[in-house]
């Protein structure tokens, strides 16, 4: 009955030293997550027997393979590899002790700490002595050599739990040649073998940098990423998803469930519902392909139709006037936290907006406005007064516009109702409408893991610390074959490489692994495309309920996944 | 691994003829939806085997007894009653046909479904033949005579299911003579035995009004009312809870324990956590016993105590400061929705506005400020520009100013942040602020109900059929023992005029079910008094998870309810 534990207090605080650094020593646990800590995690059979390394055939770049190749000319060509289980004797030293560093870099996606414990758990059964650094609060901790050294009891109350707490994360970047100098300075006072990284696009294409520079200077400290990002906007062929994506997804859907169910039982609202996900839109697609929403506006397919606010307004009038008629006066509706970032027009009103308010005095009587051009000043006034109002007023250190601090789901209620009013006084329109807004954000980036991100991200720390037992540099951490049980999964790595294109940044030639973004062609996408008709004048709503760890639905897999995979989702 | 399913689609479409109302006829379900249909319900063993029904002493009323006397001259000092086991015959005659109504009142709670059930149940197994009429869109339903006769087929894809949609919900009352009129003709041409009322503490009022008024009136139809509220406002001895509390605790606890871990994971963040509760401040106050958030304000301690908007800034001021001191400049604040209500200044301020605003010209000049009393145009200034123009520019169809619209989460990050800025400059405050708000209300009231929720609440269904089946009226179903195993519960009926006292409204007395607040002698309120120093600068966050409904937690109880049993709560 009595719901909460404080668990082992004393010993970590004696473990871990004392800190003040908010970590988990003497914290209080709830049941379940105590429960947690002790789920058995299962590794793909290929981890569990002897395996060789098997290397594929040199590999080349997204894009822009001479680019690449001039900006890691000691990484680039190198192949992706794969673990494969052999009746021979185990392919690596397990003599050999290695000392490995491991930070988290940018926001926190669940399973992070599950990477961690792979790593280590993966060097305590097969290169026992070895020692894993924790950097602190992400990449700044490596160049200040700021770290933890990690112990079975440090790592304990961590095992399946959310959060970034263990080690936290940062999101500087390791950039300047003085920089790298810092890092590689780390690297040789801890003696440093490896170092996994774990992070987003960005995150990925550092740890390539890294493992690039370490290389040239002939440091023994290879390099390996993880891929992390509940936005699930890194993924390619070999890397089929970012943890963090699925269990941020069923936190979403479940709240957006509860909604739906409160939005046919009271009747008379439409809740407006912002998720996370700037610059894609695989969270918004994946919770409605989980909830069949009445409406869902992809960034994507705004971007590719060039659709303008007005015709995302009149798309969602033109339900909400369909449904009213059919005796319904609520309803659910998705957008994309980026959502006004794939509209072109509002790009180029800001862009105006920054150059004026720079430059010129904005007057009380509106004289300002005449320097707009004619659509972007018809946007502007098109715009609810408070957005006009927001987007005059807050500004960023910089002068600039902060399009981030619009609540687009409040925006599109009042230009929504708007619309409404207007449809009202023609007579075309005879319903009632209110609007509630709602942003699910932070209540994803942190909850405890699902089943699959615990089981995928303990094996992608495996992975990882099996990559730099081997002596690989520059790869990311692969784990595959996912629609099928785990002991099935695929493990190996990809070579960062060839996941990269060359953008030009402020006139240089810079290394960039593209964000995957929604593919209009994709499964997911065109599943949803077939569907949403229906969704939107008859109510298909589904509610997820809770994540649940054991018990009927508890090893499901996200509907975007087992699409990609070509798997059937319902 | 496909991870939802279309229910018997066809078969319910015909078993319910076609509606329009947005049924769960061939409605998608979630894997986990579906595993909780077939949940098997225990039932109190009272319940199980052959009971007698034994009645109480003689009740009188919560105050003023002449007044209820004088409201309630039939039901007046009628006995609470109790279900006793016994070894003889079954009291009541299973040979007997009922004809019972069945009303939802008022907001959703999750269970609700599970009352209609219990009463479904019991009354197919003890008095077979019986039909269920479920009121359409609350008490208006009842007099419109909209139902729907309630069936196996209908039923069954609601057990267990969050949400008020099996027959829907709404806030009318049943108050003027030809409402009360329009309730009879209703009864009179279903030939109903009985209604029972599921709702909180008005409805019940209601509920009482309507026995009162069959019963005078001769009529055969009984009412029985059934505690509902998510707010947990509705409670007292024998009520020992209102169904929904806690799952909609637990939801938002879930989110606030995902937040806290984000807070920690970040650093950098101070989330204010509006949470619903307009009238008491249960929710706020359950959800800090399951949390243990740095700082939560009790709606019932501002009243008692006096307190300024000015002294719960400061007091938030002063825990933010120590933390920055403690290196922690990050932490999660829980504020109940009605915060403002129960701050006497605001009251007062609100109160001059809007005579103001119904009679004086607001000038640009702000000479209109003049007519404020010093305390409340000193309190004004005091108040975040937005908040000032909130106050002045929304008003409500009576153009009184709405108290409700009033985001407190974000005004009190602008107080905050305000005060802050002026300590930097003094030089006491070092660190870093930045406020995230958050508002957790229509996400926890249509939730899958816990197991408590869900067996609690078919208990008191099958209670309120029982007392029907026995011939009782203007009882409220009390189910109790509820910290003991679900075998042990008591069941029995309590007089709903023994709660009721008497309020002077309009120049009219009117009976009323006083709201159950937070009791700051009480053992949850006390609890969290003896824990809130330590929490504010220690942090002791405890993420629940999400609600599991198999496995470690999944029977747990909410604090407050352990708390007040006298029972241990962590």
């Amino acid at each position: 009955m009595a719901p909460s534990f404080v668990i082992n207090g004393g010993d970590f605080a004696a473990a871990i030293g004392k800190t003040s650094s908010g970590g988990r020593a003497s914290s209080v646990y709830s049941e379940v997550q105590t429960s947690r800590i002790d789920y058995a995690l299962p590794l793909p059979s290929v981890l569990t027997g002897p395996f060789k390394i098997v290397d594929g055939p040199a590999s080349s770049a997204a894009g822009n393979p001479d680019g690449i190749a001039s900006l890691f000319p000691n990484l680039f060509g190198q192949p992706s590899t794969m673990l494969v289980p052999t009746d021979g004797e185990h392919a690596l030293d397990s003599g050999r002790k290695l000392k490995i560093g491991v930070v988290l870099s940018g926001g926190q996606a669940p399973g992070g700490h599950n990477v961690i414990s792979g790593i280590f758990d993966y060097l305590q059964a097969h290169a026992k002595g070895s020692t894993v650094y924790g950097f602190r609060g992400g990449p700044a901790g490596i160049m200040k050599c700021k770290y933890v050294e990690l112990t079975p009891d440090y790592i304990r109350p961590y095992r399946n739990q959310g959060g970034f707490d263990m080690i936290c994360s940062g999101r500087d970047k390791i950039e300047t040649p003085e920089q790298f100098k810092q890092a590689e300075e780390t690297a040789v006072k801890l003696d440093l073998d490896g170092l996994v990284v774990i992070g987003g696009d960005d995150s990925n294409t550092n740890a390539c940098l890294l493992a690039e520079n370490f290389r040239s200077k002939n440091l023994k400290a290879r390099v390996i990423g993880c891929p992390k990002t509940i936005d699930g906007d890194l993924k390619c062929k070999e890397v089929p998803t970012s943890f963090g994506f699925d269990t941020a997804c069923k936190i979403y859907a479940e709240m957006i469930g509860n909604v739906m169910i409160d939005a046919r039982s009271t009747g008379k609202y439409y809740h407006f519902v912002r998720l996370m996900g700037r610059a894609a839109s695989h969270i918004t697609l994946e919770c409605a392909l989980q909830t069949h929403p009445n409406i869902t506006i992809i960034g994507e397919e705004v971007a590719a139709k060039k659709l303008t606010l007005k015709n995302v307004t009149d798309y969602m009038v033109d339900v909400i006037s369909k449904r009213s008629e059919l005796g319904y006066n609520y309803g659910v509706i998705l957008i994309p936290e980026g959502l006004i970032d794939f509209i072109p027009e509002v790009q180029q009103l800001i862009a105006e907006l920054n150059e004026i308010l720079a430059h010129d005095v904005v007057d009380e009587a509106g004289l300002w406005k005449k320097k707009l051009a004619e659509q972007s000043l018809q946007l502007f006034e098109f715009l609810p007064q408070a957005i006009q109002e927001q987007l005059m007023l807050e500004r960023d250190p910089h002068g600039n516009v902060q399009v981030a601090k619009i609540e687009t789901e409040k925006m599109l209620i009042q230009m929504v109702e708007t619309e409404l009013e207007k449809r009202k006084l023609e007579g075309s329109y005879k319903g009632q409408f209110k609007g509630q807004s709602h942003f699910f954000g932070y209540e994803g980036r942190c909850g405890l893991p699902t089943n699959f991100d615990s089981m995928y991200c303990y094996a992608l720390g495996y992975a990882a610390a099996v990559l730099l037992h081997s002596g690989k540099t520059g790869l990311i951490s692969s784990v595959g074959n996912l629609g099928a049980p785990v002991s099935e999964w695929t493990v190996g790595g990809t070579a960062l490489t060839s996941l990269m294109d060359v953008e030009r940044r402020h006139g240089k030639n810079k290394p960039v692994i593209k964000k995957a973004m929604v593919e209009l062609e994709g499964a997911p996408f065109q599943k949803f495309a077939s569907m949403r008709e229906e969704w939107a004048l008859k109510n298909r709503y589904i509610s997820p309920g809770p994540i649940q760890f054991m018990g009927p639905g508890s090893d499901d897999v996200n509907h975007t996944l087992l699409l990609e995979l070509g798997l059937v989702a319902a």
